[in-house]
């Protein structure tokens, strides 16, 4: 596997990015791309290499860099040199296997759609984001997270699909329960959206369990949480806002009298490890599914742990063809048609 | 003011809800009339009445009730004498100011749409639920809250209309703050329903400060919070959902071991104010905004605390004329259209 890092992309680049480029080179003998201004990434990776030499890392020069608030689809169009554009160039070009960027989610998106191309039979490619299941040691992948404010009933057909073959290569999960955001469980729940996507679903193929409402959703209901990306935003958003609040209150209970003080000092290891359920970065990233490579969106406040496990994860695909399962899944729904 | 209760309503239906009339009887000289079989609400009132007489209360009999699980419009239709139904005729006929039901919300919709009819400009009647601010006193208005998947722009500028009038009457907000849930906050976010309905919203004379995220909303980002009812049963499931799953965890973690049980024991009274934060019963339920008279929702688990909480919460708005003021709101809008 040959992954490609945009080492100038999100808060804390370069620094933490060719720090985890670095840690994951320790661990892998895939082979590592790291891509940027070389002044600046040589100095930095000589830094590593005094210790000991990293022979499976590489530097691809790009001279410009995508702000996080630059419009995404202007400035892949302008800074052909950009070092997102450059690394989704690689991948494009068969010189990389995955991308892997923690800089502007929009500008990745249309990097990957421009210069890398959707799988044949892809109208819109998506989002994934792992949801932990409050409560278990499991999660869920919400797709579409974001991408497509409105779709239509295929697409999100098409996203079920794609998030079936990524939780089974990706997490080993061997037949993943789709289940379709609703506002109720009974079959003929919601607009017309949810209730054409329903009969879809039916007849896919997939291991569909139906409706899930959002009470069920941090329970774990559903393998793959399939919706719009509006709603997709909400609930990421929402789930982020809620417990980042009441967290932050019990916090607060835990400061307010010598009481209260002690009891939270008894229970601060345990309340931590609740804490650790939201660290996404163990998930080892966001994937865009539905263009023709392993395109990996992590956080833009990524420090190095962050990119060396999306790394980490991203060489552990490579016994899998993502993109042409991902084709296969979609052909054998065309040829069920045809049949039918 | 005269308020009707569907006394046969709710999962306690009937003693819950004659209880909680009761204790709002006490507190009131308005006019309580209990809707329901009269030989069980009779036995019931005697209870009390053996006490002290309860002249505010009377009894309309109706001698059918809608489960929770029928049809709503089919039952609205067949059993005109259910409790539900004979109160929104009390409604219709100007023999009470308020409807109050804890029975299938489905139905009370329906009888408040074709047994008292819709304000005049009002498409689509909605929903409106409380949310309360993690973190503070506060709450914000979700309208809709789910009643209606899909929605237009002039949809929404009617919630934001309706919501602005009932949290300036039944919460003495002065100016209330909407905000248009959305999936970023920048002016263009969304899709064409959230595009469209921002243009109608800054030319509105409310209060409008643009588009809320997700994750801001537990925080208390507007008053008024205005959305497709859709995308507000998942915001309301979802809040739910998530505070219950970790609360529930963190109950868990005091359970552990000896040393978590001490410390829980030691923040337990406050983690009980935290969890009270999410009794939406003290809010005096969720009204039913557009049709013609005030009619309120209150949730099918009622008690008789959050019955007389309801009660208490209609009476306070006699002084208004929320049907004239809504109507009001919705004309000085059409003369704006008229005069640009």
């Amino acid at each position: 596997m040959r992954i490609a890092i945009d080492a100038m992309g999100g808060d804390n680049a370069p620094f933490e990015i060719v720090k985890g480029a670095v840690l994951a080179a320790r661990e892998l003998d895939d082979e590592i791309i790291l891509v940027g201004g070389e002044p600046v990434l040589r100095a930095e990776l000589a830094r590593y290499e005094a210790d000991k030499p990293l022979p499976n890392i590489s530097i691809v020069h790009a001279s410009e860099v995508i702000g996080g608030d630059e419009h995404p689809v202007q400035a892949v169009r302008h800074k052909k040199d950009s070092s997102v554009v450059v690394a989704a160039d690689l991948v494009r070009d068969g010189k990389a296997d995955a991308l892997i960027s923690a800089g502007n989610t929009g500008a990745l998106m249309a990097s990957a759609l421009f210069h890398i191309g959707r799988i044949e039979g892809v109208e819109r490619p998506a989002i994934v984001a792992p949801i932990p299941n409050l409560g278990g040691e499991g999660f869920s992948l919400l797709v579409d997270a974001g991408a497509n404010a409105e779709c239509r009933p295929s697409h999100l057909e098409c996203f079920a699909k794609m998030g079936s073959v990524y939780m089974k290569r990706a997490y080993g999960v061997s037949s993943p329960r789709i289940g379709l955001i609703n506002n109720g469980t009974e079959e003929g729940k919601g607009g017309a959206l949810q209730k054409e996507t329903y009969e879809l679903l039916k007849v896919s193929g997939l291991n569909f369990i139906g409706n899930v409402e959002a009470r069920d959703i941090p329970k774990g209901a559903a393998d793959v949480l399939v919706c719009d990306g509006f709603t997709g935003n909400i609930i990421l958003k929402l789930i982020e806002g809620t417990t980042w609040s009441l967290l932050k209150q019990i916090k607060n209970v835990m400061k307010k009298n010598p009481k209260t003080m002690l009891g939270g000092a008894m229970l601060k290891g345990d309340i931590q490890e609740l804490r650790d359920q939201f660290d996404y970065s163990k998930y080892g990233g966001s994937p865009i599914l539905g263009v023709k490579g392993l395109v990996i969106k992590i956080h833009g406040s990524s420090n190095c742990n962050t990119v060396s496990t999306a790394v980490i994860r991203a060489a552990s695909m490579s016994e899998y063809d993502m993109v042409s399962e991902i084709e296969g899944a979609l052909r054998s729904e065309d040829e069920l048609s045809v049949e039918s």
